[in-house]
């Protein structure tokens, strides 16, 4: 399997060509529109304000909520907080089908159109259902493909792992990541199509194009990826393969080995605290609740804003929902430098207040720069500076992607990856640590290590 | 480091003979002795009952307290409750040293002494220090070898990662279990030894000796023991070799891959669903406060009771303290079983209200047979009856060993490793799986996935 994946990453061409793939993306998001406009909180049908707790919730009891959360930590410059939070404990499925067509792996893509999407269609995975969606409690109709998931046989899993959705805005949620392998029986319907993985991989530098859904679920192969390293003949520069290839044992060169890799995150939970619980949403302080938004009293983080929503898709063509908007655009850069001939990859250990387990690996700088200007000095995280200062030479990949529509407006960050030389050493600053990529693939492979933001980012490094 | 802790596993000979260990062990029980008698529990001296929450806490704040839980599952015969259970957030340290005398890696062990303990002394591991212990909160004497663990050379660690102790008793507690070797200016003082792992683990053989923290510790090991299998002229069971080295790929037998295993976690996780909840624990029912106990009207489960302890032992020689005293004698048991020349362990998804994430790998069996008499029909697990019909000569491991004598007061269970043959096939029942010791090897380097009782199981299956 790992070097099937590998053929079908270094695939640019595959039943479609690379150009055939692009106007068909184009041409999708010509078709496919939809109308959304803001709403007062008040004015949603389905979803109103809870007497009692204030918490906003859809009158079926399910979908989410939007809770309080009360946040104690002994991490970063603020040390006691509270914020809404979206609370959706229920675990979605976000799955990849692949199957072999003229002997390359190719993966099930949809086009798929989200209330907070900022051009229209994403791609997005074969299959992306909530509970609910499969449950069908909104009353649409049933989810395609994900009968290949659900009760599958395990012998054609690829990767099947949950993963942590966005702890700043979501309350330990998280969605099984799954990519499974496919027969000859299953065909692309309207909406769908077979793309090689480096095809996708492709469409990864295009602003907003490739969805946070696809991308966590692709971060889910870089294991197989790293594991077909190293074959004779690929065109990957020397220091990539090599860290493809290097679990860190003492023989390949990683700067750490696997049981110091595992010690440090050990050591990274046993250093902070976080204490966080779900409170009413009436209890929460410094938020505002207006007639279209709650909102901080700085004007930062982000707001809870109500959308009505018209959709030309396939499923309910008309509903009102709430949801997230971010204030500015965000800043995620993974800094590399090879040592040894092995590139690694500098990631962060980061507590957000919906992890389920304290901290999570998130890339070296994961930020919205201009909250800074209404935040106390010292706010900034410290390598800030370095990333807005990457000259474009060191810069390996630089693209705007958005996170999930369904439950974010126009949610956007930078994603970048920048090599440095010297201004890092071997020994990272504290609470900063050096991997490979194969390290974090096999980190991958379990729950609760990698953020969702430092999963698209090593994605992309995989692309390239 | 894995072939040199095979080593240390074979030998029953190191600095001193096994004879000698015996007989320090039994001098250490009679010389370290103790005096507990139980007290109203209002009588404790600085422990009292919250007026508001009716919770039960030190006056300093630190230590742990006992609150109440609410559960809502869907696994199991009983889907709602609430009961008493410790809260203790902090995250303390299990540590062994290891050293290299004489060519061969020996474990400090310490005989101690614990309130809840059966025979007086257990052997344990060289630190056991709550985040309250190693800050002195009790104004007690500093923790000795503490300095082996807390900022030691990542290159020096063997084993390092969180693990979870009793979800039936403890909410979301973890400790870290850490390994670590350390030089020669390190020296055994009084109570402690220098014991091989081979001779640590003949004593697990011996009723109510090796500690719990010991034993969790030892189970760390489990992968870099499976590491060094199949070493020529090693003298154990070729089924069992093959079952440390077999990581289930395809070409070494195993019944199931490691991406099969891992997506059988995954929709373990997705399947079930567990609500735990603190609240007061003056508002939960169906317990009731006496005098002397906090106690489930039925008399089953556990109950909370007040101790007055005189110790000889180095720290405060006289204090009070809550402790849960469970009713009956607990049941683990692993079965095994033989397939295509492998040996696999059948383990079981299991959902306990003090699981940080919903489910963990528990022994086949686990739990305490003379409830059942007062609980529902049908209550009793499926698999306790082959259990307890066991025939002699297919049990391979069976001792009474207890829990943590620290918060539990006479914790006994009777941990049983059995062989089984066509009783059970390949295809485990529903929420069961076969894996390889190897397999539960590579799991344990990780949190979350295999419970504090499988621990011990498998450090027992490890060391026959």
């Amino acid at each position: 399997m790992p070097s099937r994946i590998a053929e079908s990453a270094a695939a640019r061409d595959g039943v479609m060509t690379s150009a055939e793939v692009m106007s068909w993306v184009v041409e999708r998001r010509h078709a496919r529109r939809q109308r959304v406009r803001r709403l007062p909180l008040t004015a949603m049908s389905d979803w109103s304000f809870d007497v009692d707790t204030g918490n906003l919730g859809h009158v079926s009891g399910r979908f989410f909520t939007v809770e309080g959360l009360r946040v104690r930590t002994d991490f970063g410059p603020v040390r006691e907080w509270s914020q809404p939070i979206i609370h959706q404990a229920e675990i979605g499925v976000l799955g990849i089908a692949m199957r072999e067509i003229d002997g390359l792996l190719h993966c099930l893509m949809q086009t798929k159109i989200e209330p907070g999407n900022i051009d229209g269609v994403q791609l997005a995975p074969t299959v992306q259902a909530t509970r609910s969606n499969y449950l069908r409690v909104h009353g649409g109709a049933a989810v395609p493909y994900l009968e290949c998931f659900i009760g599958v046989d395990p012998g054609h899993v690829v990767a099947d792992v949950l993963q942590s959705e966005q702890g700043s805005w979501f309350y330990r949620k998280r969605n099984r990541n799954m990519v499974v392998e496919v027969g000859d029986d299953v065909e692309a319907t309207e909406d769908f199509r077979w793309l090689t993985l480096g095809q996708v991989y492709e469409l990864l530098r295009v602003d907003n194009l490739v969805s946070m859904d696809a991308r966590t679920v692709l971060s889910c192969l870089t294991r197989d990826t790293a594991a077909a390293a190293g074959r004779p003949g690929d065109a990957v520069p020397a220091d990539f393969e090599r860290s493809l290839a290097s679990s860190g044992d003492a023989d390949e060169n990683g700067l750490h080995t696997e049981t110091e890799v595992l010690s440090w995150v050990t050591e990274m939970h046993a250093r902070y605290e976080l204490g966080s619980t779900l409170v009413p949403l009436n209890e929460i302080t410094r938020w505002q609740r207006s007639s279209h938004a709650i909102a901080h009293e700085l004007g930062v983080f982000f707001n809870v804003v109500a959308l009505d929503v018209e959709s030309e898709g396939r499923e309910v063509r008309a509903w009102q929902q709430p949801i997230i908007e971010p204030v500015g655009i965000g800043v995620c850069a993974l800094l590399v430098r090879s040592f040894g001939g092995v590139l690694h990859a500098l990631v962060q250990a980061r507590v957000e207040p919906g992890c389920l387990d304290v901290i999570e690996l998130a890339p070296t700088v994961q930020c919205t720069p201009t909250s800074y200007a209404r935040l106390p000095p010292g706010s900034a995280p410290p390598l800030l500076d370095l990333v807005l200062a990457g000259r474009p030479e060191k810069i390996r990949f630089d693209a705007e992607l958005s996170e999930e529509g369904g439950r974010f407006l126009h949610a956007r960050s930078r994603y970048l990856i920048i090599e440095v030389d010297e201004e890092i050493g071997a020994a990272a600053p504290p609470g900063f640590h050096w991997l490979t990529v194969r390290q974090l693939g096999d980190l991958l492979t379990h729950s609760h290590y990698v953020n969702v933001q430092a999963r698209t980012l090593i994605a992309c490094l995989v692309s390239l």
